[in-house]
């Protein structure tokens, strides 16, 4: 990028979107930062287009000014993805949120970028229909496809992955492309949607959306169940899904996050106990099935305590709960840091994986609660630090990095859902081997000047 | 290709694989032609590796002596993707044809590329689970892949793109890759398994794949039904989809395909009316459920004259005829050779495009029976033409040139699960636009010497 010049970039954008092109310094403080502890990094101006075609120019003016365009949605992402390390362009998605077109009868959706998951659900009520993908935040659809995101119900309904349909993008020179059609499947030619899904802004910004959508179930029940031991709520899991119960959403918690639950919600007031938090969906018959085999499955396993939430407000209380896990873990140390981890491993590894991780935190000497995705077989490590003490972060990111490390040797993922960003490119090589190579063979061909979102997933320099 | 040196090529290749490296007519000429209607072309050899290792090897000599190199499974390709219409060694993986590993617990196998989809769900009928890709040829899993195949559980179970967890590849200087692992999601990085999946070996050899399997359900039901029009069977499928009823197949068969139906099996014996063939799988409560509301659905467009199979040997028999539908629908006319088309629409549009594509037929005075995986929006015309008939053949190319055209126009695909090939090139830049381009940027960066089954999908010479 020898030839950058940000200043005529800069110059040249305010002439297409006049105020919508900011340097304010408090704008430029939001867009410098995400969710974790990724070390913040300021934009030289921050744009905010309401068109597609708007970001084809932006993209066309800092395509010819070799300045760095990095996508923002809500700034939600954990890996350091929206962070503009290398400065240029943030391009805010954030007046693109509108709901284009609800296709009732093929169960689908056309929305822009900026469009968030509850805006998106709560638009969608009166129809009977669910977008379903559920990361804890409120991100946007955009930056949820970015990073391939997914969430509580994912076991049932699928990640980004099988929930986009397809996508306009904006490439690097500021082409417009669609990656596909709203037929439920083709093979038309090389899968660029999925290309797309989880490329964290370093091949193109998507610019549109189309996703999956299902009908509302009939009946829905929300239950919380307690084990004595994490490998019997584990086992449970495994069994489950082995039996084919089309669980809709089966989440563990260990004792240690139960226990921050129940101090950042004091109503749940739940035993300190490993938990599983499960909902099932279908008719009303369906459901009843589901829920007796569930039960016999969790009493071999020592199941207690179910807690059944019936009503809708019970189960939104619940699963808000569960939503904000992260903070619920947080409490448990005053004015403390989280360091996230987000390993995925094949489900018969799982109670492995997470007692071999369990005697890691306990060598740390870290409070480090558990929370899981655990019917794919993900689950997260919340390692509590303060954040000012250095040899506190070094022996949190050790046991990270030590915690990856068993998940890739159980055949594995170091992300299953957060993505790389700045923050797991250092595995990258480690998880891939050859393909990593492979994978900035696409990235030069596609952005070779390496002004999309550089220094994220992959090095080209 | 200008330094291509094919001689030194078979002969390094002799040398690799000794009386594995074929030069005879017969076998050259059982590889120079695939299923339907495209012109068959020789390869100059045929290699018959029996690992991983020997792909790698041969695609390093090939690469070396710039020869090109066509992938082959079993030669059931319908879009021409196994003809090597610019010579070169054909890879055929039929010696590849181990069973890796069943994971029980994670519902998933590692298979090499040669197994084929009736030999996997023979091996694993005693343990409970199924493969559900079908095709209606006994194609091999590597090949299905490359193509993107689906087949009629799809409405359900997904295509190869939603069964496909991971693969290893070879890439074309002879690299080998593995583009994932066997956790259920993941968002490290750029996804090349999708890449992968659908590219029909113009980026690499695919030399194992790891799919997903599914518990045998305890239940499973299929039937027959009737209609007065291909309409009030097209309404009752969309309706049953909308309602989320979860059927596991659910077929359209037209009046003048029954009518072969009725020629090739003539145990069939059903009214020459527009039917449905279907399949419930679930509990023996949940498959009662879904037939009754099935029928219910049926009710409001007429349907009649059900016929169940309950038994397994009826089953089976139905759905062999199912899979013969292609040549069912040959039988319609003595000798001749059937032109297929594959389109795909968004389901709401499912009646119209098919009630315009029958129009189209009429028009031509052609026969052409459809046959259709209508829940995903999915039918194909079948031609028949008489070979020696020149206007013929161009008049069912105009017709399968208007049907994909109305397919389209409906923002559907020309190619649902048959792939690109060369017989579908001439429509991916109408059906992708500025698309296309970067797939031909893809192919370029993956392939620059342009060896890998050069000549299908895109163009980049």
């Amino acid at each position: 990028m020898t030839k950058r010049d940000t200043t005529s970039a800069i110059s040249a954008l305010q002439g297409l979107l006049g105020d919508r092109l900011s340097t304010g310094e408090s704008i430029l403080d939001i867009h410098g930062r995400d969710e974790a502890y990724s070390a913040p990094a300021l934009p030289d101006a921050v744009a905010f287009p309401e068109s597609t075609e708007e970001v084809s120019q932006i993209m066309k003016i800092c395509s010819q000014y070799h300045v760095p365009v990095v996508p923002f949605g809500i700034g939600t992402s954990l890996e350091g993805q929206v962070i503009p390390i290398h400065g240029g362009i943030s391009v805010d998605t954030s007046r693109m949120n509108k709901i284009i077109e609800v296709h009732q009868s093929d169960l689908d959706v056309v929305v822009q970028p900026g469009v968030s998951r509850t805006q998106l659900n709560d638009e969608l009520r009166a129809s009977g229909l669910m977008f379903t993908v559920d990361p804890g935040a409120d991100a946007t659809l955009g930056g949820m496809a970015a990073t391939r995101a997914s969430g509580t119900n994912t076991v049932r309904y699928g990640t980004m992955r099988e929930n986009v349909l397809a996508l306009e993008v904006v490439l690097p020179d500021g082409t417009i492309i669609e990656t596909g059609s709203r037929a439920r499947k083709s093979s038309a030619g090389y899968d660029l949607t999925h290309l797309f899904v989880g490329s964290e802004g370093t091949l193109g910004i998507i610019t549109k959306l189309t996703v999956r959508l299902f009908g509302q179930p009939d009946t829905i029940l929300a239950a919380t169940c307690a084990y004595e031991t994490v490998d019997d709520a584990v086992n449970t899991v495994i069994m489950a899904i082995q039996m084919g119960i089309p669980m809709a959403r089966i989440e563990l918690l260990d004792e240690v996050q139960m226990k921050g639950m129940n101090i950042f919600n004091p109503e749940l007031n739940l035993p300190e106990k490993p938990h599983l938090f499960l909902e099932f969906h279908g008719s009303e018959d369906g459901v009843k099935e589901q829920v007796e085999l569930f039960k016999s499955v969790g009493e071999e396993f020592g199941v207690s305590g179910f807690e059944w939430a019936t009503k809708t407000e019970d189960r939104n209380r619940l699963w808000n709960a569960r939503h904000n896990a992260y903070y619920a873990g947080k409490s448990l140390r005053k004015g403390c840091q989280g360091v996230v981890t987000d390993c995925c491993v094949p489900i018969s590894a799982l109670a492995e994986c997470i007692s071999r991780t369990k005697e890691l935190i306990e060598q740390s000497g870290l409070i480090a609660p558990i929370v899981g995705h655990v019917g794919d077989g993900n689950f997260h490590l919340l390692i509590l630090i303060d954040p000012n003490d250095q040899n506190e972060l070094a022996r949190a990111k050790s046991l990270a990095s030590d915690a990856n490390r068993v998940a890739l040797s159980f055949g594995g993922t170091v992300t299953g859902e957060h993505g790389v960003g700045t923050g797991k490119k250092k595995y990258m090589l480690e998880e891939h081997g050859d393909a990593y190579a492979l994978m900035a063979t696409l990235k030069r061909a596609i952005d070779p000047e390496n002004i999309m979102n550089p220094g994220k997933i992959v090095e080209i320099n």
